[in-house]
């Protein structure tokens, strides 16, 4: 795969009124948007550092994967996202491998980004997103 | 804080001989270096992507602290280290903060960076390093 460097973190956070004063009070971050991902029944709220983006996210309802996760596991690192160019092409090429894929192909994501997720039971645990720029 | 990017992540393995392959082979990524950090009771395989590093982190022992969070959570991301020019002065202005601190002060890490860690009780679940180059 051709990936560049890591896009964003996603943490999964109880309250974005908590969490985003420890970030932005303490750690010096600055929080440049706040957008609701329906689909996916989150509030999103990011933070920029060197290239990366921290994403912040809060279920908007119980049944939000992110519920399910703080429910299991308590807050903190939910998923790591990685930038290419082609996320057809690396799906494509983790299924060549037998990598395990949630995605079949790439779908709208926040900030107007298109994605797709690889299975945490294939990468040793960690949901791993590839992402790209949409057209 | 003055944080400057993401130095590093990292991931607890229950295998780096397992591990590796997934990152060099599917990630495309390059394992870099090979470190045994005593210490810690871990073995660290590390890989370069952008601004960032992924630590990969296999248990030498089971009292290692690695083994202990595989046991409770599983295989994944263990932490997030943020790299500053002051390990000393983040700390200070976290306990002004009152967020609670693992160390009191800047201690060796791997790859001779200067290391503290922050308590994921006080930073939302989030297992937080701060780092630094040694002298």
């Amino acid at each position: 795969m051709n990936l560049t460097h890591i896009e964003h973190l996603g943490i999964a956070v109880k309250s974005l009124e908590t969490a985003i004063p420890y970030y932005e009070k303490v750690l010096g971050l600055k929080c440049y948007n706040i957008e609701e991902v329906a689909d996916q029944k989150v509030k999103t709220a990011f933070f920029k550092i060197g290239q990366t983006k921290i994403e912040l996210l809060e279920p908007t309802c119980p049944e939000s994967t992110i519920a399910g996760f703080i429910e299991k596991r308590g807050e903190g690192i939910h998923h790591i996202a990685f930038a290419t160019d082609d996320v057809a092409a690396c799906l494509a090429e983790a299924e060549s491998k037998e990598i395990r894929t949630i995605d079949k192909a790439p779908r709208a994501g926040a900030e107007g980004l298109k994605i797709a997720f690889l299975h945490p039971k294939s990468t040793m645990g960690v949901l791993t997103e590839l992402c790209m720029k949409g057209e």
